[in-house]
């Protein structure tokens, strides 16, 4: 059976991949906007995980929509929701198995109970959070016996999510300090370096 | 790294061992009551996961506070949840990871929020719930593929859940109907009965 899994390069991602692997075929699928390379820091992970990785653009109408999400609300949630249902849903179009690294304590990305029944139930799918009955704690144990990752601010970009994304296409139409406004300050990403076979 | 998961001899604490084993040793526990050998069928399925398994037996305190729970909420979900809490409170005082086979659209048992955040940093443990992120029609599907399991009514005792001891207990104490008032009709246990290598 095949398993596509949302993939951003980190960590969470890279950890819901390894514990599919045995039970999967995993496929991994970076989501990126046109003209913006911000998949390079996933493809890299994905050889470093040894799973087939492709890129798929984003239509940039909803990029214009999750930027005008952002700046009415003035935070990143709801157009980071956005992206990431809108992400699952064409995922559903080629895959039946779809997955991503959401973990028990995440609050954005999420999808709510109703719209994970609606996507299964309209699509044909099963949607899979490996890492949904997973602490924090418990992911950060296995993840450091399965790989080696670094942790870098945002602002350097050094993954592949959508939140990525988005930074950058503000940054391009409101000026550089206009994700300040919407993104918090100090956040960190991960960015898997090695594979670690035990 | 050792897991131990909380099993029933059923398909979804079958699946939670199938799908932490190749991250983590497997040891399983069953619960029972002093005088009840509901851990039979328990005993029975973990042969045939090929994984250590050992009966822990309640206090009779417990019983005794869990069927008294039945009796005034006149429903088993108090109950029921009582028993779980202090399995896995139990469970945290030998072992760093804890498991069950709680799945994404369970309700009972389950624990809140809270109560998982208190059992671990009180205890220093991790709680996993391995289904937690799987719906249940792609439980059945990845259960198939690992196991053959027999489905029978909740009424023979085919499991060595909690639900199947208070079944039980109750029957003793307040005669043959006692749990038609309590427990739901129609109500099915599953027992895994052969693993597929593939």
């Amino acid at each position: 059976m095949k398993v596509v899994v949302l993939f951003s390069g980190g960590k969470d991602s890279a950890l819901a991949s390894i514990l599919l692997e045995p039970f999967f075929d995993v496929e991994l699928v970076t989501f990126a906007f046109d003209g913006f390379k911000t998949d390079k820091a996933a493809r890299q992970a994905a050889l470093v995980l040894d799973h087939p990785h492709r890129t798929i653009v984003f239509e940039d109408e909803l990029l214009e929509e999750a930027i005008g999400m952002l700046l009415s609300a003035g935070y990143p949630r709801d157009g980071i929701n956005r992206l990431h249902g809108q992400a699952l849903e064409i995922l559903s179009q080629d895959w039946e198995y779809l997955a991503d690294g959401t973990k028990r304590e995440d609050r954005v990305p999420m999808m709510t109970p109703e719209r994970v029944k609606s996507l299964e139930d309209r699509m044909g799918v099963h949607y899979i959070r490996p890492l949904a009955g997973y602490g924090s704690r418990a992911i950060n144990a296995l993840a450091a016996r399965h790989m080696d990752f670094e942790t870098r601010p945002s602002e350097l970009f050094p993954a592949s999510d959508f939140e990525v994304g988005l930074r950058m296409a503000l940054e391009e139409r409101c000026g550089p300090q206009a994700h300040a406004r919407i993104f918090p300050k100090n956040h960190m990403h991960t960015r898997v370096t090695r594979r670690k076979r035990i």
